[in-house]
């Protein structure tokens, strides 16, 4: 494997105003929509070596590479750089922070032009496709209008997904991984819960507390809302083996109510540091738009929008759809599911169940059978693009 | 099955005082201590027939029968009375709330006879052995000197299993039911994110709510504490029968923050309805009890107690573990461990996975192969008894 990217900047395009707004699936409108991106690698005279990375409920544009004085690279850097499998020396890869977020694109945070006060809970519901809506957006600023394909784990997964059933001609491969058409009841019940942790939470103040300063925010709901999520995103044996029972910093049980055990030490770093870098309320509304996502609600929709894919230049999108045995936060019922709708539509679908411990988080993972099905897929995009 | 108990009420005994105080696991002394405690059917002349039910983590005396002016009985009326498999015409059954609890039993939120204030976090910690002594304690008032039997669900179980440990000729059949032996670190994770919802909640107040009244308590978090346990109480496909995605008194999902799908509704009420039942300090010490408990550490130990118990009068203990086999929260893996460690000890074990879909919750529904097996088991002592 190469030294990977370097250095890189996150940078920001207007992509909706006035003269062009956004209209949500609501039916709300943005007339000031701002994208925060990265894109790493060169875009091919013709266009049509574009990759987009989505990005799940905490991520953000910043994918690999490092920004100035970080030692850390970005959150996807073991997948995208030159000889991984998003390999940036033959693709042009993109990834944006998604509308709602809070790493630069416009969401709860942002300033409501209209208003001069950040929106709140004022900033209109979300659907997948309204972020699938914005990423195309910056497509066309950047020159981008066919994607050889969009990949993305968990929420990203449900972009490349609806992104691929609404505009059939644009996307030529899709790669969902560890991820859901359709969040199971207890799905939804832990994003309950994790939401009225943030929004009990005295400091919340209904979503105003921006104006409050970094003392008055809602850390203590938010963080108690990642760790609810954190536990499912990792595997019980995953824990086992990291954790077992072991206690924190002592050879003795302390018997009292402070973390004891190192689960609960590593839980409480994993809240503290969360809410250093994220907002409570784009936590809401991304967990909202998961609950809510069902784009196999019409079946004749999936069907008709396949067909057209099919019929269009390129012959529609091909589909590969991942699982990891040790996810329980999105089983493999959920991508076989996926699987099997687009597959009766008439799509061409890829499904694999990958062996990975590390639970929900095993996409974020360098797992090599993983990496080496990626690689495979975009190869054959790539080679069937030549053609 | 017939019309069940009838009518009773909960009876309180003071079973520690200052001349015979209670000597903690962790050294610390109660020097009063009552118990909160029912009982259902007679105690047969030779002392033989009292079957004591242990009660889980939110669980209490009241058991069977129906309290004055009440609609609902007991928690576990089920398989408790005249012809059910605890057979009141048959067995002296005893139930009592558990030390640390907050039913009439001595707990965190009793006064502290020596600052003449609610103890709080004063109150020491317990282990399950502190459990079993004050049950001990209430049974030697109430003329009981050994048991045909302990039987418990989850944390009941626990106490099922270590009395049966700790007093090898005391206990003629321990029925284990959803339990562990030992929490794995997911277990763990989960109890320890309960905690810190209800330890952040501003009213928590460090554990000293009691004397702000009702509407000081801490209320959110320990809603937040029930909806997160919740979640692991129910199988996913418990849920996924219950509530599927149905939206809550509307045909179309509203969009918005509010409670909108079935299972949200269910989670909102599961946590408002406990509050005005519990208190959020017992829940923090039943929690940690649970963390903590570990009785098979030593092995030693264990095959020590297990000879003595088969070399006194009766032959020792003879187990029942069951499980069920949608239960997550303690699943087979955990009974099966359960009754490796007591075979590997030497004890008579019956292991069973049962099937029902009621997830960890189980071990309180009326599922017929269930009841079927704790009565033949329960039919077994008493023939054993009458040999």
């Amino acid at each position: 494997m190469s030294d990977g990217i370097g250095r890189v900047e996150t940078q920001r395009a207007v992509v909706f105003d006035d003269d062009r707004p956004l209209v949500l699936e609501s039916g709300a409108r943005l007339t000031h929509v701002e994208v925060a991106y990265e894109t790493y690698g060169t875009l091919a005279e013709d266009g049509g070596n574009a990759v987009f990375v989505c990005h799940a409920l905490s991520g953000d544009a910043h994918a690999a590479g490092y920004h100035d004085g970080d030692r850390r690279p970005g959150w996807w850097d073991n997948i995208v750089g030159p000889g991984r499998p998003l390999d940036t020396d033959r693709f042009f890869v993109v990834c944006a922070n998604v509308l709602g977020g809070c790493k630069g694109t416009t969401g709860p945070g942002s300033t409501d032009l209209a208003t001069g006060r950040p929106y709140g809970l004022r900033f209109p519901l979300l659907a997948v496709r309204d972020l699938v809506e914005t990423h195309r957006a910056l497509l066309r600023q950047l020159g981008v209008s066919r994607l050889l394909a969009a990949i993305g784990g968990s929420l990203g997964g449900m972009q490349a997904l609806q992104w691929s059933l609404d505009h059939p001609g644009e996307v030529g491969g899709a790669l969902v991984v560890a991820s859901s058409a359709r969040l199971s009841a207890q799905n939804i019940a832990f994003s309950a819960v994790a939401r009225e942790a943030i929004m009990r939470d005295p400091d919340f103040a209904g979503g105003d507390y921006y104006e409050a300063g970094r003392a008055g925010r809602p850390d203590r709901g938010l963080a108690l809302a990642r760790m609810i999520g954190h536990i499912t995103y990792l595997s019980e044996e995953s824990m086992r083996q990291k954790f077992g029972r072991r206690i924190q910093d002592a050879v003795e049980p302390r018997f009292g109510f402070d973390v004891d055990f190192e689960v609960e030490s590593y839980l409480a770093h994993q809240g503290q540091s969360f809410v250093e870098r994220f907002d409570a309320n784009t936590y809401l509304y991304m967990t909202r738009v998961m609950d809510y996502f069902d784009p196999f609600a019409d079946p004749a929709y999936v069907g008709r929008q396949v067909a057209a894919g099919r019929a269009a230049e390129g012959g529609g999108t091909s589909y590969l759809v991942l699982s990891f045995d040790s996810d329980w936060r999105f089983s493999t019922e959920h991508a076989r599911e996926i699987a099997d709708v687009l597959r009766g539509a008439g799509a061409r679908v890829t499904f694999r169940e990958l062996s990975a411990p590390h639970g929900h988080d095993s996409f974020l993972f360098p797992v090599p059978e993983y990496h080496r099905t990626v690689a495979g897929f975009l190869d054959r995009l790539a080679a069937a693009r030549a053609r």
